[in-house]
């Protein structure tokens, strides 16, 4: 359809990368696309953290659950909800800040990740290649200890950037019809199509491990929530001065 | 640098909208490319809610605080966070789902986020312009019903979308080395830059509204921040399944 839309729907999660530094104009365009998503009232309630350091992505990519990449990446953005600015400038104003509602923890998180989104688009139509972090997630408080991150900021995910060293299938995803719904919520779709969709990607996972891994989606996501993860996220958000009690 | 990044950087967000109605073969190409963002785990957990009738898009306007724009425009998004369609996998494969944890509350809403953002990127680049509709959850639960919401679904934000009538000014980000910090957090950085802020605002709402509005950043922020805004919001989550004990 355009050059924009072709570059969205080849994406592929990259996890490996040449040794090659990013140019540092492509991390200002970066940052700058990146600040050009929407934010909700402008509050623009979020940080990114890049770190190029050795020992630091080393230590990243063990608390992010031994994920190499993380170390092997030239440059590793953490992208954190931060409502820390906000405090600031009430405080400038000599209002007191609410801060930890519902409400302010879902601006924060959905302001983070639209930034970051711009952020994965502009870093692929430069030849980066990204892939999003969820582990960071895994030891909070040990990432916010280690970036010095104050209150009301907390890591959400982080991202690995850097020029592909390899080239992945393009993982295939639910039916269209599955994701969208006209006019209501459709809740007769799901089992027939899920039972579909499981063939397509258990295919696609024979084809990508020469007949190694034999699996499908619903198994994959059974496996997946059959167990809480991540339990310390709660407590750990509470400290950070997040709320959930309205 | 390159047309995908001119793109990134001229967003801006439109309210007023030509009568056309967008092509089905956009709406399609928007919707792959929402869905090609990713997604943690290809969890995949949102929906799109698209909704074309008129007397449906004037409930959601009113719903969402009296915006015009969302009657107004052809096309008015509800973006949905979504673990029902995870459930009916796990009950395919006979196991129990755990959902109500902190980890997929945050899981659901950022894939949420990822989507709409390649789909606004999407739109962008066919001609159309957007805006997000945070105003959605202003009544959750009245929304919930009106598009028929099953449980572990909730509508994280609304997005119009249409041919652009009118051409806004860009709207100033926050200089770019506040939201980017190397190795760690710079605590420093808020108080003199954010002044430096204030007046570039309060230059750009002089200018769009010739001398009728002169506020600037921080104390826009401090007035949003004084006060707790949707209060329903832990409660309803957790009537539709979302969870928070840990």
């Amino acid at each position: 359809m355009n050059d924009t839309i072709n570059l969205l729907k080849s994406h592929r999660s990259i996890r490996k990368y040449k040794s090659d530094p990013i140019p540092q104009e492509y991390v200002d365009e970066i940052l700058t696309s990146a600040q050009m998503a929407s934010s909700s009232s402008h509050v623009q309630a979020y940080s990114v953290i890049g770190v190029m350091d050795q020992e630091k992505k080393k230590k990243l990519s063990i608390l992010s659950g031994n994920q190499t990449y993380v170390a092997d990446c030239p440059l590793f953005f953490v992208w954190c909800a931060d409502l820390y600015r906000l405090k600031a400038a009430c405080d400038m104003e000599q209002t007191e800040m609410i801060s930890g509602t519902m409400e302010n923890f879902i601006v924060s998180t959905v302001d983070v990740a639209l930034a970051a989104q711009n952020a994965a688009i502009a870093a692929e139509s430069l030849g980066l290649g990204i892939v999003y972090i969820g582990g960071i997630r895994n030891q909070s408080k040990e990432v916010t200890e280690l970036l010095q991150l104050p209150e009301l900021v907390y890591p959400v995910f982080g991202m690995c950037l850097g020029f592909p060293d390899q080239d992945p299938m393009v993982r295939p995803r639910l039916q269209t019809n599955m994701i969208y719904h006209q006019e209501n919520y459709n809740t007769s779709k799901t089992t027939n199509e899920l039972m579909d969709y499981n063939q397509i990607i258990n295919e696609y996972y024979l084809d990508r491990t020469k007949g190694k891994v034999d699996t499908n989606w619903s198994k994959q996501m059974s496996n997946k929530f059959q167990t809480a993860s991540r339990n310390h996220l709660r407590k750990y958000l509470e400290d950070q001065g997040f709320g959930f009690s309205e």
